[in-house]
């Protein structure tokens, strides 16, 4: 299948019916010809039922591709990695694959290996809550946020048309990088906020535990929005940090660098080079908020 | 003058118009006698007139408080500590001081010194934005935030029962702390957030600048309220370095610690501890979240 699949009339099957994946499906569902959701949970796949995500949920994956033109996986990155190996098998006369998983090395490395009758595109709609599963899915989740798209071997104009129709049904905006690139990239921006986020929250949730302190009772905005990533699923971060790892060390061990010298600065700094600091990170936030 | 004045006909200074003592005045004068502005700045005085939040504003400390019967001052907390002394000098008659800093302890120990004709309490409404400047300010500010009181060697029972009136007139919920405890909790749930994030955010402004790559059209939500501090006040966050160093240090130690131990949990712990880890986060979160 190498021509562009119209995605009005398409079949598309959804692989995991949680916070992204149910996402899609809502969003999905006007603009395509049928969802099918495959998901393992029961009571989910009833929820999915109910709000109309989807035409048809099977626990079996196999059977959810049977007759798919373009299959979305948005389970864990590590899983999504297997999966693409799985379709192979399962389709030999190919299809479109896609995926919405935050790492994308280990996936697009996964796509580059499908046989050359399939076509496949990674992506990572860069939206998400601290919660998670169908329960919060929104069909507006994507609206106007980024959606990266990174090409691999098997991404064809045809794909990449198709993969951009999609991300236009979606109400988002498409962003092409390459996958190693964006790896470093989510890094920074996504992966580092959480687990600084989730730092925090240790450090506060032992003072409050160990000396029976007020600590929250004192907290105000600015303490619910840096520790708001914390409550992440830990099963997404757990695969974030299994498929990103050595990313994520790279970008604390920067962190550690720039502390250190923060806590020199603070214990030997002049008045001065303490304002001059304080005012440049103003200055960034300022930069950063006139860009985005 | 050691009677509980009467908020309702009290003349009430507020010294300094910048987002807090602004907010103060503007959500005071419905409830006082009459309120009194000092600041320096013209055009923010020019401001405070036209927003109807005070009745005189007067760029003269010595001015604003020749009639006044309560003191709010609302200046950085090392000048806070400073014009406590002054107004000892200025008011030999006395009056009832209290102030809103955050940090309490430099400013409750200058409060104890003042002569025994003065009534003085600490103050710190927990509220705030990343932004500053009587532009900002709001009536409604304080509504339902909390409002921790210190009391000094200078808080009788009737100076007590007129902060806690004020309290109420903001609408905030009053929290009684011992100084240093204060300054030991605000150090983990206000300073420290501070300060990580714009330890976030002066490494993504690195990357953007040094590599050119698209750091923040990457980023989404997560990154936007984990960096949202980063964008206060230089000049307040000077003013807490300063009067609350000590404190903050031992937090960017503590929170150093547990970055080593967290970089080493990724690099060899196996996969359920690193999951361990990240449940214990989000049991955290949720716990505090119960709570507040």
């Amino acid at each position: 299948m190498n021509a562009m699949v119209t995605l009005a009339t398409a079949n598309v099957t959804v692989v995991g019916l949680g916070l992204i994946g149910g996402s899609l499906a809502l969003a999905l569902r006007p603009h395509v010809g049928r969802v099918t959701g495959v998901e393992i949970d029961a009571p989910t796949r009833r929820l999915a039922y109910a709000a109309g995500a989807v035409d048809v949920a099977t626990p079996h994956f196999a059977a959810g591709l049977a007759e798919t033109d373009v299959v979305l996986l948005a389970t864990p990155s590590a899983t999504i990695a297997r999966q693409v190996g799985e379709v192979a098998h399962l389709r030999p006369d190919g299809c479109l694959v896609l995926d919405v998983g935050s790492s994308k090395e280990v996936i697009c490395r996964a796509m580059d290996q499908l046989p050359a009758v399939f076509q496949a595109i990674g992506g990572h709609p860069m939206c998400g809550k601290e919660e998670s599963g169908f329960a919060v899915a929104t069909a507006d989740l994507f609206q106007g946020q980024t959606f990266i798209l990174c090409r691999t071997a098997r991404t064809d104009e045809a794909a990449e048309a198709t993969a951009l129709a999609l991300v236009a049904a979606l109400g988002a905006r498409p962003l092409f990088l390459d996958p190693r690139q964006h790896d470093e990239l989510v890094s920074l921006v996504s992966h580092l906020p959480y687990f600084l986020s989730a730092l925090l929250m240790e450090q506060a949730a032992q003072m409050a535990a160990t000396t029976g302190e007020p600590v929250y009772a004192v907290s105000a905005s600015g303490f619910r929005d840096t520790s708001r990533l914390a409550g992440s699923d830990p099963d997404m971060l757990r695969d974030i940090a299994r498929t990103n790892g050595a990313a994520i060390i790279r970008r604390l061990r920067d962190h550690r660098e720039r502390l250190d010298a923060l806590i020199a600065l603070l214990e030997h700094g002049d008045d001065a080079a303490v304002r001059a600091w304080l005012a440049a990170r103003q200055q960034d936030y300022q930069a950063y908020r006139k860009e985005k």
